[in-house]
């Protein structure tokens, strides 16, 4: 493709002539496309199907003999640990099984520590003038939304191709009032970024200032491999043993492995954390559904069962992102205007536009019958301070789906771009011309 | 049986060698009896394993067409919001469903209400100096430690036959600090009282003195009857309309209907609560688990199966309430050191033993095999002021065992009775002939 960037007026309003045509027809075709959010598809959901009837009436022990359809285990039934450990990459001890969700179970970490301190001791961040928390940029709007809602001050640290800025990091964590960060260490939401040994190696390092800043290690991706293989160090045995063993918060689920809002979830972390946990998780409740626990046990009784079911999910995730990418690698790459990730796993692509652009590209996606994640959603406060990310959600729709989602997008990006250096060029003009 | 407080001390002195030999002689028998928890039987877990298959593959979606192995539908599916309706006995549209255990959905209420106030624009409650809530003595344990977690202090308010003694809760809330108030409303724990229609028209007219201030419906045993059946009036169509109609937060649950720890719960209030308790909800979790929610739709699609499953419960239960108090009526009765509730449903007796006396019939009870809910659990912070009140759950164990417990109980209650007597006339003869 051309540099839209290097064009000159007359191509610039050749190729918005052609771009403007281009969309009206895409607009006549009353299109009603989805890929907002990382839902897996229905293929996907079948994936699991066995899940649904792996307990029955006559046979619903535990291995360890507990009754799963009566209370108690609140820590979870020891196949389930096994399970959630095997994703977390570490070892059963770790683990204290949790509900359907990870989101909550981080929510309940967080409102704990703002209502009673993260630590045994430690002051309630609530009862504290400001606290900060580092927010990896572009993120996930979910964990940006909770912290906004406890009121927290957001910093932004952004992305690199090896995970956080760790620099900035460093820097930051001296900051006592910052007591947290968010990080999607494996196939980030939502730049697919894994962070590299040197990056967890890192953080499993800081020196922050305050004793109960806590790590938000959403590990959401953990064996979500689609291409090949890549490797997350387990931050946990880095930290155990020294002086950081309290600092990191692991969260894991099978929401993308089974059922999404229907899975097992964790809080994954050393022994100090896990007894913190358990002080406002026995008042809260007195256990989770063990008969899911069970199901899902029996469901990925190990390691090749679960290998198996995420080649699965790969297999039908895989072509989705290499159908959104070749579209992008036909219509937007050498345009000067946008820049993508290549995710190996995960759930998403961060697709890059020319500054000051997402949002009107969201705008001429949503008049076409595509509906984006909004643009600004990957920031804390929905701001993107460039107003350039956007983020890409393939896995829901079936393929040809995604293939006319994909072409309508490239041709957003180009149209917003295109308008908006013309309009550019002219107020240059002006304030050459003008008064 | 003979009145202990009249007798001679000759024949005090006669009774509790009786009694002193039974008791070794039952301490011999090495029995290991646990009538602790509020727990369903074997039998009754066992009525309910229809649902554990009651969506399979091939049928996940709900009437209203939703995927419920699917992200989505936060509020619910409508099938399992009518079922939980039916439950508290109001209309679908009143209802939230939420996750497995309706205690969580009361932590999380509870926890939003701290954090970020119980109303549209109300001031946190942990902003607050001193926040009370209201505990209806003898009471539900698990309320009194979650309201102790949060700080918040614990006003006693006696339990009597018709509900909490109302005239000491209106003059309570007239205190701005009073901010919420625990109530089981039907088969309370553990007293097994009703609140009379009397008493539930006098709670919805209250007049607190907060406007955030909150009544914690916690109606679990709202189909729990296992003799007759005892109505209870609705709360939520008394507050409706009136100024009192945020007062009420409404929580159900299948705990006892279906499976403990695997059942569906729900937040049960008018339209301005529901806004507000989806609002830290929606940045707690993307969606419940909507299959689990289906599970139990199907399983009980109408009235009628509710009420048959509540009657198998009862055909369990009610045997083995008559044997306990076949045996307090045949060993306390008259003996004027013991009362106790002769409830029609739900799942405890509360037994008053002679004051002074409750921790010593626990310690006795224990020593010979039988664990009994702790003494004093029943009143916040542990303390029963007159160390009398216990708490009887006879549904978990069999018969023969129930019958078994039933017996080691009044035993140690005639026991601690007749020591504590006997010490305190020897220490009136002190205290006439001593120093």
């Amino acid at each position: 493709m051309k540099n839209y960037l290097t064009l000159s007026p007359e191509e610039l309003a050749t190729e918005r002539e052609v771009l403007e045509t281009a969309y009206e027809r895409v607009k006549r075709r009353h299109l009603s496309l989805n890929i907002a959010r990382g839902l897996p598809s229905s293929r996907q959901l079948a994936l699991s199907d066995g899940l649904l009837t792996a307990v029955t009436g006559d046979d619903t022990k535990s291995e360890s003999g507990a009754e799963t359809r009566q209370y108690g285990v609140p820590d979870g039934i020891p196949e389930a640990a096994r399970l959630l450990a095997r994703i977390a990459g570490t070892s059963p001890e770790h683990v204290i099984v949790t509900g359907t969700s990870s989101l909550n179970t981080m929510y309940d970490a967080l409102s704990a520590a703002m209502l009673f301190g993260s630590c045994e001791g430690g002051i309630p961040w609530c009862r504290q003038d400001t606290i900060k928390f580092i927010c990896v940029v572009p993120g996930y709007d979910r964990h940006f939304a909770m912290t906004e809602l406890f009121g927290i001050e957001m910093v932004n640290v952004r992305m690199t191709e090896t995970g956080p800025d760790m620099d900035a990091v460093e820097t930051l964590v001296r900051d006592p009032a910052v007591k947290g960060m968010w990080c999607v260490p494996k196939f980030a939401n939502p730049t697919g970024v894994t962070y590299s040994t040197e990056t967890v190696r890192r953080i499993a390092s800081l020196r922050p200032a305050s004793r109960d800043f806590r790590i938000f290690w959403d590990n959401a991706y953990a064996v979500h491999d689609f291409i090949g293989h890549t490797d997350l160090l387990d931050i946990l045995s880095l930290t155990e043993g020294t002086e950081n063993e309290d600092m990191v918060w692991e969260f894991v689920s099978t929401a993308k492995i089974t059922l999404p809002g229907g899975g097992i979830s964790a809080f994954v972390s050393g022994k100090n954390n896990l007894a913190w946990f358990r002080k406002s998780m026995s008042k809260r409740t007195i256990c989770y559904d063990k008969v899911n626990q069970l199901r899902h046990a029996r469901f990925l009784p190990d390691e090749e069962a679960l290998k198996k079911q995420m080649e699965k999910h790969a297999a039908v995730i895989r072509p989705k992102f290499e159908t959104v990418l070749a579209a992008f690698d036909r219509d937007l790459a050498g345009t000067g205007i946008a820049s993508y990730s290549r995710p190996t796993g995960g759930y998403f692509i961060s697709l890059d536009v020319l500054p000051g652009t997402a949002g009107e590209v969201w705008r001429l996606c949503s008049e076409a019958g595509l509906t984006l994640t909004k643009a600004g959603a990957t920031f804390p406060y929905g701001k993107d301070p460039d107003d350039r990310n956007l983020r890409i959600a393939p896995t829901y729709p079936e393929l040809p789906e995604v293939e006319a989602a994909s072409e309508v997008i490239t041709l957003c990006v180009r149209l917003a771009a295109v308008r908006k250096l013309m309009a550019e060029r002219t107020s240059n003009e002006k304030s050459v011309f003008g008064d």
